[in-house]
């Protein structure tokens, strides 16, 4: 018998999913960012649970409000990455004895905090008592069935771009566990990306108006997992001929002589959206995020053949399907 | 610092809500048994999550599978209770790294068992390692403004009824707990409240069609909590007549030398309806759930004062809010 630890967080899911019948006005398949059913031949009902999970997925230093923060974002960045504004939230606590008066503001006000930011609100939820601290948020929305984005939609010869650079979470997060120094500076910025993650909703909803973009994920897995998951889900393949990397991603990586590839393309927790969008329609796409306060950055392109390929000092890599997954320990 | 043991759920629930900003569309205010959102002049989103945490919401021997059936049956209890129809539920699956391949498969079954008994479907949801199982599901549903019903509409002289007898569960958890010998045929019946509760949604949704209704919540804080959860946003007070005692809940009672209206009062994890029926319209409101398929037993009426008695033997006694909290130990 193969125990939870051996399966990992893929595995498990299907194995729940292959148990479920399925609703016949689904409108999103399993596997895209959010969930999502026909209430009227006009309106889709988007939902979306995602669960924070303090000993997995909150680094040393970070404060409970800065948390309870994060949860908001992680669920607000998968309806972000369809063009879906939240229309309300709620939240599930599972708190610890030792918890204080003080810790339960400090939940409410990062719960508050997140949701404000990105104009919703939290209606309702419940607690419980739990072994570990486990902040689940569920965020509901609507769309017009032709306008939410998916994973499924790129085609070859499609843009592949993303709404900002990778590479300074997983560098902060390196920063934490081996405690090297570096310019005060730049461990600011490091640190701040994974305290304080962005969703990229603006942006998000930006290009969902945009009626331009074939495809889209959230790149909360990593850069490589996410457009491996667009891969599956399009069946298509993507060459990065400009791989998106922070300058302070690079700037870590030569002081711990890492490779700012690795830390831009595996890592996890980053908010950013990753798209494709239709050829002879960059401009528009481009123009679409640009007026909503964002950047579109082009990164490479849609292929035919369904693999995940680098551009790199003239070679060409194949990018494995690497990351951060829970429970998976070998 | 008081924590969390110390200040028990309602007191963190207040916590959390004193530090969010108000939704200027949520349609049911705090502390109903749903949230509720208005999408237009004439629908209202209904949203519900509820938390099954295994080390405090299920009971020695009840399966994987009735466990995450329980979960589902817990968020349909709610969303009946407001005579909203489910439409379509997430869930998320804190998971220990002991769980096996067919665990998942045993947590996946329950959890579509529980909602296709109610018609409804799950349609994506999240999974992470945790300390403890922690199954919790949302609901969503919608509703007319004007046809959910809230706990805040009973009025003096409306009566107080519910859709079953109670006692039978909290006898259950009193037998796994002690080990007591009670005939076979009583050990099932108590065995089979525990494991296989069930949610009464045809009941929630003839009570909300036939349009008497004034105010209703689902009894999973047992019966003396609801009441006086009801009395609280209703600002009334009840005076039961007739106590809704199983009579399973008696025999098990005569066994153990309890007092049977213990059982039926303070326990929990029990799914009836209370409502409260408008003045005149007893026989509509007992008609439309018959028609369901359920019974509408009256078991007392809504007084001005603000409290709840039980007239018991010729004598008026008061029934203090009492039953069972998340983390209070005091």
């Amino acid at each position: 018998m193969s125990s939870v630890a051996e399966l990992g967080e893929r595995r498990i899911i299907d194995l729940i999913i292959e148990n479920l019948d399925k609703h016949p006005r689904m409108a999103v398949p399993f596997g895209d960012d959010v969930a999502a059913v026909s209430i009227s031949d006009k309106l889709v009902a988007v939902l979306k649970m995602d669960m924070l999970v303090a000993k997995t997925d909150v680094p040393r230093g970070m404060s409970l409000q800065q948390a309870a923060r994060k949860a908001v974002i992680m669920n607000v960045s998968d309806l972000a990455s369809k063009g879906v504004k939240p229309i309300a939230m709620l939240t599930a606590l599972g708190l610890t004895r030792d918890l204080t008066k003080e810790d339960m503001v400090s939940i409410g006000r990062g719960l508050n905090a997140g949701a404000r930011e990105y104009d919703t609100y939290i209606i309702g939820g419940d607690t419980g008592e739990a072994s570990d601290l486990i902040i689940t948020c569920m965020v509901f929305g609507l769309s017009k069935p032709d306008t939410m984005m998916t994973r499924s939609g790129a085609r070859p010869g499609d843009i592949l771009a993303v709404t900002g650079l990778f590479g300074k979470t997983s560098a902060g997060l390196k920063l934490l566990e081996e405690e090297v120094k570096v310019p005060e500076r730049l461990r600011e910025a490091l640190l701040e990306a994974v305290y304080m993650p962005r969703a990229r909703l603006s942006e998000g909803l930006a290009l969902a108006g945009s009626g331009v973009v074939s495809a889209s994920i959230d790149s909360s897995d990593g850069l490589a997992v996410s457009l491996h998951e667009l891969r599956k889900m399009s069946k298509v393949g993507f060459r990065i001929t400009d791989a998106p990397i922070a300058s302070e991603a690079e700037e870590f990586a030569k002081h711990r002589r890492l490779d700012a590839y690795d830390l831009a393309l595996y890592g996890g927790e980053e908010y950013e959206l990753i798209v494709t969008v239709r050829r002879g329609c960059w401009r528009r796409a481009q123009q679409a995020v640009g007026r909503a306060g964002g950047s579109l950055i082009r990164i490479g392109e849609v292929i035919a053949e369904e693999k995940v390929v680098l551009q790199r000092d003239g070679r060409e890599e194949v990018i494995p399907y690497k990351g951060w997954e829970h429970f998976k320990t070998t």
